[in-house]
């Protein structure tokens, strides 16, 4: 894009949805399909998503999962077949009615997730209990229909990868859904991402789970991120599918099931915490390029002495960090600060004439603004703390605003006042959560972790005034 | 699966698509699913796929190529914008007509292809020729309704990638062609699969190209699978989605693109090529597993002894190998020889009490049958020199193979004799190959490279007996 086309990027304070929209196009992350719905996601944006993918694969295969492909169609009447399931998914599924150029008799849907398309398998997989656990993920595409689409948190089709268990026990299954949950609490981590882990609310649960529990974001516009989930299914699904097996004690079992996923919102969620009004900041960890180094020259001769010098640079960093020289001619160094800047590069390196004579450069950390001058030689030690440092550094600016941003109240009319989430001792009645969610667009999202085993710190429920049961976070959401 | 329940692998010479279906599924490659056409590809075949894709990655990122991802969905007016394309196409593709519980106005094709998905957006990026050349990858899945489906080679949906360019000027984008051309040759070379390159005829050709460029492989019962494809389109698609640029000329010129594909069907060709009639027969690149560790022992105490001992080996070469010990009890040494021999793993190291007291393994090669006893102080020194061995051995069958199994015919009468591929001098006449695809079910597979510019041996066509152009090679094919 020409300079002269160039867009800025809204304030954050002035219009946080607005802010997003920007930086995800400026930046080169994605933009919008011809399908409503549908996002494009650009090579800058999709190699965000492949880091994160390589070391949630790498946590996976670590931890003995094996990865398996079913086909995007399910039948329909499999997904009929859980009765819940299919309330919560009906109103997103896209519908295949022909196909080879005849009517289908079949009606076949494209995968909301694939509980319904993988467990009449399973089932037949699944003879004994020396079969168990059966431990299978899945890196896929996925179709919810979104009436309204928003760039990597909601579009009609996304990348995620979905797991999918089956144990002898319950024990068992409810051990794999706090695994699970820590791995993906370790991968925003990875994102230097404070994240919030428990469990959801009756109404908040997958479609068909016993249970959800959920690593909760916040933006910085105060609104919560759903990031992962991971559910135990109990044996609904099991029942349904006849997944069963013959136990030890020569009497069949149903299976006790979970399914967990992490999909590209974390791409959106990783912008929504750690973006500023100047574009992206990106921790080092899924920066597609750590280090940019931006070359400074007047006239030919600067230009290659300056070039050279940047090369030498690059060759005796290059196996250590992702590193590019950014060598386009015609494009003033402001212009490239600014276009790197945007795209939130972790470390700048400056190279000018005075750099090249004194065998230094000038380093520009993106999360927080600092430029100071280094010799060459003092680079190899700097780095790797300069690196750590940059992630630490995102990681408590946004635990530092979490805190911030999360106020304990009392009572209904406290709510009116919150810009953030905030905490409250709760009936867990659904009626409740369905009138906060119709009067103020808030819901619950999590039951922390540490608070299950604790009693609330009021004995009422904000809401209904009947008795409370445990100290929950409720917030609006993406 | 239990013993008693195992089904043998028919003999590649008695029925060898009925081979073929047997260590698909006794290898535990993929199975078919509720899905008519669609396949389940379980972990073992998955891996394998993996293990190709992780080395085209490499090679296309190495080569500067972005990866991108494109809706799956394509507005059908856009498939029907190119004539040849849609042509091709239109009898293949699945439909959706209803989503969000709504019929949608208008229908989207599930991408069989994404030049009609990519290439309006490809005109939105291109504006001048700095911006060129754009060159882009994508992994993903795609849709062609199949009528007769076969694992991995033929089914409703598979995984693949497909590259998508575009360039100034004609050369380019021809030179872009041989590069990826080669480069697939090289995956095949890394599976230890020899291939056969070159051009298309016009019938064979991709909907919508200009030319199209093969890597096509030769089957154990001399049939032909096309390995991947690299096709040169003209501007035949960028006319028709206006992917023009503004030249340095000051003019407006239309892009020439390409288009190039490697899906998991090599999985299939990769059977095909090295199976026998005891299962699969893996290169070591593209092992799961490179070496499978069996312990032989009689009781409680030798097992602890032998496991040990097992342990110790696993530890010394698993950083360095894909390596896995067999400790599953209730099984006999035999049946798990077995298990890993159809599995095709390379190199099996039987370890028994008389190996544990002379510090010795008895090592076994899946490619030529051989057992060897060796030292284990002889195995880190040994173990490279066996994979690069099993690697070229495995690969020069093939080539043996291949060579025994292309036949010079000069006359269509001769037809009728021929088991294998044969080469033949060829008027390129297309009539002449719908008859010869009528009478025999065989078509043109490919001109190779180095007869683009030799004379035909042969001055007349063996169908017609025009004059001939080309020496071609023909084939059935899967």
């Amino acid at each position: 894009m020409a300079i002269s086309e160039k867009r800025t990027i809204t304030k954050q304070a002035i219009d946080f949805p607005a802010w997003y929209q920007d930086v995800v196009r400026e930046a080169e992350l994605a933009e919008s399909s011809e399908v409503r719905g549908c996002g494009i996601v650009r090579p800058y944006g999709l190699k965000i998503w492949e880091l994160i993918k390589a070391e949630l694969s790498r946590r996976l295969e670590d931890d003995g999962v094996e990865n398996v492909y079913f086909p995007i169609f399910v039948p329909l009447e499999n997904l009929e077949a859980e009765k819940d399931h299919v309330e919560g998914f009906a109103p997103e599924l896209a519908v295949v009615t022909h196909a080879g150029g005849e009517e289908l008799t079949n009606k076949l849907a494209i995968r909301p997730t694939s509980e319904a398309a993988m467990y009449k398998t399973y089932a037949k997989w699944i003879q004994s209990y020396k079969d168990l656990p059966l431990r299978l993920n899945q890196w896929a595409n996925v179709v919810r229909w979104e009436k309204r689409p928003r760039a990597f948190l909601r579009w009609s089709e996304f990348l995620w990868q979905e797991g999918h268990t089956a144990f002898a026990t319950e024990d068992e299954a409810r051990a794999e859904v706090i695994k699970m949950l820590d791995i993906y609490k370790d991968i925003y981590d990875f994102m230097a991402i404070p994240t919030f882990t428990g469990r959801k609310s009756e109404n908040e649960k997958f479609a068909g789970a016993v249970m959800t529990t959920t690593v909760e974001v916040m933006a910085k516009d105060g609104k919560a991120i759903q990031g992962a989930t991971s559910h135990y299914l109990g044996t609904n699904f099991a029942e349904v599918f006849g997944v069963n097996y013959l136990g030890a004690d020569g009497n069949s079992h149903f299976a006790h099931q979970n399914s967990w996923g992490l999909s590209w919102r974390s791409v959106g969620a990783l912008v929504m915490v750690h973006g500023d009004d100047n574009g992206l900041r990106l921790p080092p960890n899924i920066a597609p390029i750590q280090i940019i180094i931006v070359p400074i020259y007047k006239d030919e001769v600067s230009r290659q002495q300056v070039l050279d010098f940047c090369g030498t640079i690059k060759n005796k960093f290059g196996s250590n960090y992702r590193i590019k020289i950014d060598e386009r001619d015609g494009q003033t160094p402001g212009f490239k600060f600014n276009y790197w800047e945007v795209r939130g590069v972790p470390v700048r390196l400056e190279v000018g004439l005075k750099e090249v004579a004194e065998n230094k450069v000038t380093l520009f950390r993106r999360d927080n603004g600092v430029k100071e001058v280094m010799a060459i030689e003092d680079l190899s030690k700097a780095l790797p703390v300069i690196m750590s440092d940059i992630h630490q550094s995102l990681y408590q600016q946004a635990v530092d605003f979490s805190a911030k941003h999360i106020n304990r109240i009392e009572s209904w009319d406290e709510i009116k006042d919150q810009a953030g989430w905030f905490e409250a001792s709760w009936s867990e009645d659904p009626e409740t959560e369905k009138q906060l969610k119709e009067k103020y667009g808030i819901v619950s999202r999590v039951l922390l972790r540490e608070k299950e085993n604790e009693a609330p710190k009021n004995k009422k429920c904000f809401i209904s005034g009947q008795e409370a049961k445990h100290d929950w976070l409720f917030a609006k959401c993406y």
